[in-house]
């Protein structure tokens, strides 16, 4: 069979030189025989790895393509989100261009797919969704878009957020989410009634916000996974942050990460640095599935983040305390295979998923997680999208 | 009075746009006169920023040059000084290569300053710091570079050692070093009766290397403080990493910083990511000077590590959840104005002082760090030493 494309002169993950064969869209062959095909491209004895995969962005938030606002200081989230909801009535470009470039920048960098929370609150409505959904439709050669309808100034503080959240999954998001039961909105049994309420009732996922710390942030989690278990939505639930699985005592953590693996719900993590982070390996030893995203990136949140996946793998190894090769490729499934697989996404380098790729001037995964190397160019659906490939 | 260079069009600190004009390698002039000159340079917008510092390398550690190198773990100091010496005693690229290279980067990324511990120990004997004493004579064009003799594998444990770091300042180091008295040579007092003696005999500044964590690090710390108030080396003296000071409680904090205070002791810190750090802004209100060092770059101790300075504030950023523009500068001003102080350089964008700085092309010192911008015009006595600059 003739492929559209083959790749030649590819380290394979095995360490080997080989081959990768494409048709529409699609692996064919990865391996060491080389198929004939209507056209070659010469990787040049880069490794061939995985796409990477954002777990967790925001693609309204960012404020690229703006001059640099300083950051507006709130010690609380309450009064960050109100810091935002400021900075987000003065802004004069759109969405539709802002999460647009932050696309661009993310694709340049080798991300083929992502999970964005886009805000739903009774101020905004669903403008922020259609604004994501365009861009999903824009970009569809580019990223494949999950999108989360994100109640970020709470649901029961924010009366009618629950309805727009409805009309939200109505609309075409993917997913519904949630944010700090008890800390934002005071009443865990009545937030989560909404967000569980909504996903029953459309047969969507969940992927929740949870800066609880603590104790109070475990039973927030297995109260999650307890109404995840009631509901048969084991393997539809995510929870994003939940700091708190890094502050808990023997005792705790293993019946919250026990209830955790019962549920299939997977952990998102940032490996943010100023505060506790859930422990990779431990949780994994537990069955708890972990995948990792950027979060903020050059917005109301934070003057920092540039999406670059390779780097918060090296930011994981950081707070991990991950040297080892096996261990820096461990972090880098967070970013890869792990959000792919959240995602539901098909995905790998294997015969029959979609040809998405990254070509990387690099010896191993190791390598390319230590070096985080600039030139990366990048496959999508078996075209390459590197920014100037096509001049 | 002519001066060799004029830079036009530079953003300012102020936030105005001026010039600074540039004599025998010195700043003449910095503000909104323009005065005449040999040569001129546009700047075209660009802020101009001190150059960076890099309060602690190891120039004999990289392994820059080579190809990639699995890290060989190592779950204790000591064990990780013998996976050290195990690859040193097979690495064929030497220490002017490797640590040649590493120069090169950091003064690409900007950085016009650096001190460097040089591993002394009985296998090894003065061989990395004859190969360091060559580097800081060949690429003073690049940068300063301050060394100090640092006893990697320990004084008691490695008898000979006082001798050889003894050797070692007489050969040319400018510094004496010491690596954790209690967890590393078991003796507090005659680790640091060796250290401050031939400190004191030489009239050579301290730096220390101190992972020692919590009761038992603060303790000897307070123990340095002692010595360097007896004798005399008030303002001499630094201690690198002190991770348990970001593990004390609010007295033993305080008693601590207070000693250090009183001794003009200097605290470096990398921030790092899997254990505590020193907390920045406590020990700065208590009268302790903070600065950072990039520490391992690509060596036997760690496959990660770029050198890149503005990344570093960020990771400090990161650490201390630092977001506004004060707060990013502060962080700025660990890896530039702070550096320099405990390097004892004269520094900063005044008159009278060297022309080092860099021409980054952004609004402001927080966008600087927030952006890490890859464009960087480095300039080094008045020498735009930016490579292909000369091209």
């Amino acid at each position: 069979m003739n492929a559209d494309l083959v790749i030649e002169n590819v380290l394979l993950p095995d360490g080997t030189q080989g081959s990768v064969a494409i048709s529409s869209g699609v692996i064919q062959s990865i391996g060491h025989d080389k198929p004939s095909a209507a056209a070659v491209y010469d990787a040049k004895g880069a490794l061939i790895a995985p796409g990477l995969v954002d777990g967790h962005v925001h693609l309204d938030k960012t404020l690229l393509g703006l001059p640099f606002i300083p950051h507006i200081r709130g010690d609380t989230v309450a009064e960050r989100i109100e810091a935002e909801k400021h900075i987000r009535r003065t802004l004069e470009v759109p969405v539709e261009t802002r999460g647009g470039l932050l696309i661009e920048k993310l694709s340049a960098q080798g991300t083929v797919a992502l999970r964005s929370h886009v805000d739903i609150d009774t101020e905004i409505g669903l403008k922020g969704l259609e604004a994501e959904l365009t861009l999903k439709e824009r970009y569809h050669h580019l990223m494949d878009i999950q999108i989360v309808a994100f109640p970020q100034s709470g649901i029961l503080r924010d009366p009618g957020t629950d309805d727009l959240l409805n009309a939200a999954i109505e609309a075409g998001a993917d997913l519904v989410g949630g944010l700090d039961p008890a800390g934002i909105d005071g009443d865990v049994s009545r937030h989560l009634d909404v967000v569980f309420n909504i996903a029953e009732r459309h047969g969507v996922g969940v992927d929740l916000h949870l800066h609880d710390g603590g104790a109070l942030g475990a039973f927030e989690l297995r109260q999650i996974a307890e109404r995840t278990l009631s509901l048969g939505l084991t393997g539809k639930v995510a929870v994003s942050h939940a700091f708190c699985l890094g502050e808990l005592d023997d005792v705790d953590f293993g019946r919250t990460a026990a209830l955790l693996a019962k549920a299939d719900i997977a952990i998102m993590t940032t490996a943010p640095g100023p505060v506790s982070m859930p422990p990779v390996k431990p949780l994994r030893s537990e069955g708890v599935r972990v995948f990792c995203g950027s979060d903020n990136i050059r917005d109301a949140w934070s003057p920092f983040g540039n999406g670059d996946l390779l780097e918060r793998a090296g930011t994981v190894c950081d707070r991990q305390d991950y040297r080892s090769d096996e261990d820096l490729a461990l972090a880098f499934s967070l970013v890869t295979e792990m959000s792919s697989q959240v995602m539901g996404r098909e995905g790998g380098l294997v015969v029959g998923a979609p040809a998405d790729f990254v070509l990387l001037p690099v010896g191993s995964i190791a390598e390319a997680v230590a070096e985080r190397p600039r030139q990366r160019t990048v496959f999508k659906r078996g075209i390459n999208v590197t920014p100037g490939a096509g001049e």
